[in-house]
């Protein structure tokens, strides 16, 4: 059965390019001493999640408690919860599942430590923490040193807690200068230096030129995405993951419209320079250039080549992990072969 | 129990707005003698649409097969699918439900009308066809009034299909245009002027003064949203849907973060004079800036009052129908206390 047979809209995710892909980026992560603990937000598969670990990653890295209770299935032992959790209802959560395997979490305000504190000992378990820093992302993360290092203090005098290290996102310049601010204050302390995670896909391969990084968050370079592409860091071929969708519809010379809206494809954009909702891969000169919730409406020449009403066409999205997000299952081909259909187990885990 | 003891992040609707907003919008429609056809797309709730059909609506509108699939549990027994069916998967799928209930579906080009009638005959049940027209969204919809008297034609030569009519989404001035070029081309063909149904919320309480128009469509009436505010169709308490946050972050003075992003409120935009991802109604002068999947960037005067780490904040999304595909579940409550959680039947059915 070829791909070309499946009801639509849906998402296809080539094998033999994820495969190409993870053992890439486990190859450099190997060759410069490493570790790599892959996002599984990208995926939000089980036997993805498991084949990341068998080629070798050091665990996994899952941005929220639910996402973590569904990798619990993938056999993963080391999980990275990479988000702050606040409050007693996380507390109980992440005490119930901290038993499980072993468990690290990201903290970037003292009520972040007390929580996961609280939950080790619900678990009776030790869980490791990262002082997230902010690495002029603006986002969650401390920005001063000083904060850190109060943080790193903290985390030392509870009792059930593990100072894991250092962690931001996503690596960059400033990542360098607010490690070379926070060694003297460390020094001064009589504290070692913590093993430092950074995370981020587009410049993943470069992460051996920052100096320092002991561990490496990464998840869309399992499937690269149009945003990947604009950045340099992945081809067209790179890309594993398509939606599929069928023309529906060309009420008028120049458009034609498609069966993929916000609901397939979310309402994510990729920069000025890539317009539209996603990269017609058998029409490279069309632009999706207005999306509904259940419609695409996509402008191309009328000089061109334009599909017909019934036609179906690959879209390689802009940013595909929300694209995981929407779907409950994927179809695995190789080539233009359908293999399998797997179930998206993390879909929908927000909390 | 309080919505302050929800898990975060999630959905709250108060079933007493949903009431009154539901009732409204039924009265007026009986007032002006217009069938109202509700979409569920906005809530995609078996509950809710029975609360719909018990108020008076003549039937529901779904805009995918898998959201009548899911709807039939509601009891509602005259379904229109106002979406173009295109192919033999989407007839068979069509002709398997079309014997279960009053089924009539969309169409704009002759190959949705062959893909009905193959599914009747599949069905062995008429299936009605409302022709779809371009009112200016550019979207599906046939542009010439010389085509859409074509399709007409077609459905009456075809066995199985019934004409209930034309559609157009959303209402306009445009509309009236349309109709009046056609109305010469009926005549000269010796056919009646069919029944006419119109769709859109923000415009919806000035249907009667379109002229013709037996049936509206409408959604977003349900819930109310920040668009349907901006369009000065709705007050803030109107809207009867809030997504729940925790503040879990506040790094930098004029800033805090909460956990609900992209997979929580979507990516969708209200257009430059209502800035950002949502309206916070508890702090109507901060402005959800920026949103990554699981964070958003709040900025806030320095000099107001903001909230702490660990407090939950209400946020009236954009959008709410992409915000209802989100979500597993939404929590009802009346006015603070929580009544029960219930199923989002039809969450990701874009097929």
């Amino acid at each position: 059965m070829s791909w070309q047979e499946i009801e639509t809209p849906g998402v296809i995710v080539d094998l033999t390019i994820v495969e190409a892909n993870l053992k890439r980026m486990q190859d450099y992560c190997d060759a410069h001493g490493i570790r790599l603990r892959p996002h599984i937000k990208t995926h939000k598969i089980n036997a993805l999640a498991q084949m990341q670990l068998d080629l070798g990653a050091a665990g996994i890295t899952c941005q929220k408690l639910t996402e973590a209770e569904a990798m619990l299935g993938s056999g993963a032992s080391d999980i990275l919860i990479s988000y702050p959790m606040i409050g007693p209802q996380k507390a109980a959560r992440l005490g119930a599942l901290a038993g499980k395997a072993r468990f690290t979490v990201a903290a970037d305000s003292p009520m972040a430590i007390e929580t996961a504190a609280a939950a080790a000992a619900i678990a009776g378990a030790e869980i490791g923490i990262l002082v997230e820093f902010d690495s002029g992302m603006g986002r969650t993360g401390v920005v001063a040193p000083e904060a850190a290092l109060a943080l790193m203090q903290q985390v030392l005098a509870t009792p059930g807690l593990r100072l894991a290290g250092l962690m931001t996102y996503p690596a960059s310049a400033q990542t360098v200068t607010f490690m070379a601010a926070l060694k003297p204050l460390l020094r001064a302390q009589g504290l070692d230096v913590p093993p430092l995670s950074v995370g981020g896909s587009p410049k993943a391969y470069q992460t051996h030129s920052l100096g320092g990084v002991d561990e490496l968050r990464v998840g869309t370079y399992i499937y690269n995405d149009r945003n990947m592409i604009a950045a340099g860091a992945a081809s067209v071929d790179d890309c594993a993951l398509h939606v599929i969708a069928t023309v529906i519809s060309t009420p008028k010379p120049g458009h034609f419209i498609i069966d993929a809206g916000t609901k397939t494809l979310t309402s994510d954009l990729s920069g000025a320079a890539h317009p539209g909702y996603g990269y017609l891969r058998d029409y490279p000169d069309a632009v999706i250039e207005r999306l509904t919730e259940e419609h695409g409406i996509v402008r191309i020449d009328p000089a061109l080549p334009a599909p017909k009403i019934g036609e179906k066409i690959r879209i390689i999205p802009n940013h595909v992990c929300p694209v995981s997000n929407l779907h409950d299952t994927i179809t695995v081909v190789r080539g233009d072969g359908v293999q399998d259909i797997w179930q998206v187990s993390a879909r929908g885990a927000t909390r």
